[in-house]
């Protein structure tokens, strides 16, 4: 069942110590198949090292097991709730990646002061405020995905412009077209943070990239003008 | 004797180096057989690349050595005071990793910040004073066990709900269920050290996680409410 | 077609991720054979790890394909401007490698603070300006290349002697007499990103090498009085 | 000739880039045979990977080449000088290693503030003040080996108590009762480079390890009360 999307959500679990951003099994990739409405997640607390692709976990969009021996992430829900509301979505990863996590502990959005960040984030990537108790309480996990929703509405973002969030004392989601790009869009997201933070130690007065060339870096990559890549 | 928990304290040794916690012989890992009430050790200053599983020494709680033939490390009677004290302490590890070592120079405790940190210590890791002189004339390593007790007992604090701690000057001591969880306890501790550095770097501002995401994380993983992993 | 300068101009792009500079596709490298007037450069978002010596594209020097089933890097046409202006360049290198896109984003020069900048960079590395709206709109790549000209020329610099440059916000080119040399330079100027940045937060009135030992070892390894290496 | 030093020393060369402290040929190690009075050195900007035991240069205490096919390190009279006026020292290495080359640039020396240091350097290491145009023009890299003895002299160190000196504006020097030691005197300075400046960043008011500890410490591993490792 979905074993091509199985061997990508695998191989994108796989990217995730690969890059860096994860160490021992702090992290999940998930990918839909948007046909079936069923999504292949990471199983939960299993070693990368023994982990296979016939591990990979079938759920269906209110997180329930369709197939699999092993309980999927414990973020499955998260994932679930960002499917369901985007249909552009085709893949989701979370890690606690140490530069991005270090802005989300800090509680700041990541401004884009770089092309870095132009190229693949259209502005700059918010940091979503705390859950109350009463979210905690209702459910951790999906008052999570809501959240992510919640903060994209309010601040009237198109998800796939910036297809990465941060939650505040906890670390980055990322999502994109399909696991693969949601993992890059994790390494882009941890390396412009580094970059970031080092930049304003380096000049406090150090401003946003001017709006013309983060215009430009995005739309030279993105949309019908694009002209980078092979396409 | 002992021969699986020798392979056990080995690999766990190997794995210093491999998360990048030791160079060289900085480090030392042990773990106990409870039934016998003997623990096996890494010899003293072995280089890793040569080292063997049989090369693990094997002590009794009063850090006599009872099988081996290499010195077991300088800290063992460190190791020895822990494991007599606290029952249900599995495994020990010590290391001058760096972030980890940078918060013990500075002699400060590390505050949990994001929920990297409180997926495994429940609260503040400890930073104990400096050993007095009188305490270092009488026995440095097993001064150094008793002063990590006194610290844990002034503060109240349970072993295996932060189970680690800083030594001020020196570094850190991690421990757990046995020799494997000691050493995740301690690539936990350095990245959450690392990370709660540059947080407050990036705001000065930057506040400790609040109570209930503390609560929700620890006892997502731990306790009998626990759903993270397999079982 | 220019064989060699594939292979040469494939193995330099290699090394862009072996030493750190570049994740993903976020670089090029070029080189120019004089004779022919022709330089082969890097295909646009080509995988670093399935990329064969083949895939490199051979362009003239107004930056138009005469060889090569792919579209060349999306920065070639800068590449293009170097090329004809310095008739003293034989390797073209672009990377938004992490410390010198540090200082790009800060929008500083990179001032000599060491032997380790003077043995390779013959002073200060700029940083140029924005580029305005007017010459993006005329051509993000090729006015590019005309701003590190005007850039060079308005600081009176030898374009071999400061062998790179920092685009402010975006990240750093560097060039050489061919295309290992152009690799070597941006290795240089991003571990000197590096060391500068942490020189000034360690001490805030750390100061410029002085200029005779600036002389002593930029000349220690160029010019005819050199003595370092073994011609 | 000293076949069995130059395989000692062509080794201790590759650890350079092993143990990060070296990117290209930044750096050279060296051993001496105090029997024939006669050096083994790194050749001067010979590539790692393709260097051999039998590249290695032998040179005489005046830093004349005794035999070796190429020329040896552009660095080899301040070897010369140290080996001549320090009979105790058996290896010396030179590196731009990155937080070592922070402290010099800097030109600060590195306080002693926790027992990583301690284990190794018993206090302070120095930082020497840069040469004079005079020293210059008389000859740079005799001078340098001077201006080390010079630093010892004046503050009054013991030069196997302190094996490690930072030159101001370029680097370490590290030595050691043979190349092996003194490779790793250069690990060991590099790293408390490290952890000393972030100390500080962390904790403006951190302080030097107090003297007892300091005291234990080193007489632990050094001296005849040693009791560390394996003899």
């Amino acid at each position: 069942m979905l074993e091509q999307l199985k061997e990508e959500v695998f191989q994108a679990n796989l990217d995730l110590p690969k890059y860096g951003l994860v160490k021992y099994t702090w992290g999940n990739a998930s990918a839909i198949d948007r046909e079936s409405g069923l999504f292949v997640i990471k199983p939960s607390g299993v070693d990368y090292e023994t982990m296979k692709a016939s591990d990979m976990v079938v759920v269906d969009l209110n997180g329930n097991v369709v197939e699999g021996e092993l309980r999927p992430s414990s973020d499955t829900a998260t994932h679930a709730v960002l499917y369901r509301y985007y249909q552009e979505i085709g893949g989701i990863v979370h890690t606690h990646s140490t530069w991005a996590t270090i802005w989300a502990q800090a509680g700041l959005d990541v401004p884009a002061m770089g092309t870095t960040h132009a190229d693949t984030f259209y502005g700059s990537i918010p940091c979503a405020r705390y859950l109350t108790q009463e979210e905690i309480d209702r459910g951790y996990e999906v008052e999570t995905g809501k959240l992510i929703i919640e903060t994209f509405e309010e601040r009237g973002l198109d998800i796939l412009a910036v297809p990465g969030i941060l939650l505040h004392g906890h670390g980055p989601f990322t999502w994109g077209k399909d696991a693969k790009s949601a993992v890059m869009n994790s390494v882009v997201l941890d390396e412009v943070s580094k970059m970031n933070l080092f930049t304003r130690e380096l000049n406090h007065f150090a401003k946003e990239l001017p709006q013309n060339i983060l215009d430009k870096h995005y739309l030279r990559k993105h949309g019908k003008y694009a002209y980078y890549g092979q396409k």
